[in-house]
C-alpha cells in the first residue's frame, strides 16, 4: 500500500508536469525518472517550443537523469509519464537501461487527442520495403571501416 | 547518374563525421540532413560525451537541422547516415516528417560490432506483457484532464 501510494505521488508529479507544460505552450506531456525513492530527473515536452520533433517529455527527463547522475544508463530507474510512450521513447528507454514504466493515459486516449503513436509502431513492425519513409542502401563497403576502427580502438567506451 | 553521385557525396559526408566521432571519443555513426541539395544539419553520435542515451548521431543531426532551419517539422528533407537507424532513430524520423532515408551499412554489420537494434526492433513489436521493460498502467482517470485542458486551448501548436 504504502509503495502504491509512493508510486501514485510519483505519477502526480508528472500529470503535473504535463499541465503545467500545456499552461507554458509545450504538448500535454510530462514525465519523471525515479532512482532509489528519489526523482532524479523531469521533463516535459518541448518539441515546438525548443523546435526539437525529439524533446518528448520522457527524452527530456531521461535526460536530465543522465545530466543528473552523470551517466548514460539509467539502471535501477523507473519513469513515470502522464501517457503510454511512443516508439522513439521507448526504444529510448531501452537504451537507457530503464527498469520499468508507469504510465497514465493510454495510446488510444493520445490518439483521440491528434497524437497518433500507433501508426508509428505499426511503420516501424512492417518490412522496410513497406514503409512510407523509404530506406535506401547506399556505399556499405565505403562505411565498414568505421566499425573497424571502433572495434580496434583500445580506449573506447562501450555503450 | 548526376543524382547518385550527389547522394554519394551526402554518404560520404555522413561516414566522415563516423569517422571523425571514432577519433573524438564517440561512437562509430555520422549523419547529414539535405534539403533542397544542402546539408542543413549535421551530427556523430555523442551518448559517452554528453551522457545521453538519446544522442546518436541521427538525432544530432536531426536536432541541429531543425535548429537551423527554425522548425520542428524536415519535410522535403532526406537523411543520410552511415548505418541503418535504430528504431529510436527511426521513430524520431517519423517524428519530424523525414522524407527519405539512405544507410551504409545494416543492423546486421552494427551488430557484428555490439549495437544491438534488431533486439530493440523486437521489443517494440511485442506485445506489452512480453517486453522486458514493464509496462504499468497507473491513475489514468487524473490524467486524462490534461488531454482535455490541451484541445481546449484556442492557441496551441499541433505537431
Amino acid at each position: 500500500m504504502e509503495e502504491l501510494e509512493r508510486r501514485q505521488g510519483f505519477m502526480r508529479a508528472a500529470i503535473e508536469l504535463a499541465q503545467q507544460s500545456v499552461a507554458g505552450g509545450g504538448g500535454p506531456f510530462g514525465a519523471v525518472v525515479v532512482r532509489d525513492g528519489t526523482i532524479i530527473g523531469r521533463g516535459h515536452n518541448r518539441v515546438t517550443l525548443d523546435n526539437d520533433p525529439t524533446a518528448h517529455a520522457e527524452i527530456v527527463a531521461m535526460r536530465d537523469a543522465c545530466r543528473t547522475s552523470g551517466d548514460f544508463r539509467l539502471e535501477r530507474c523507473e519513469l513515470y509519464v502522464n501517457c503510454e510512450p511512443c516508439p522513439m521513447c521507448l526504444a529510448a528507454a531501452y537504451w537507457a537501461h530503464l527498469e520499468r514504466v508507469f504510465y497514465a493515459a493510454t495510446t488510444t486516449d493520445a490518439a483521440a487527442s491528434g497524437f497518433d503513436d500507433a501508426v508509428i509502431y505499426q511503420q516501424l513492425c512492417m518490412p522496410a520495403p513497406q514503409r512510407s519513409i523509404g530506406l535506401t542502401p547506399l556505399l556499405r563497403d565505403e562505411a565498414l571501416g568505421t566499425f573497424s576502427a571502433w572495434q580496434d580502438k583500445q580506449d573506447r567506451i562501450d555503450y
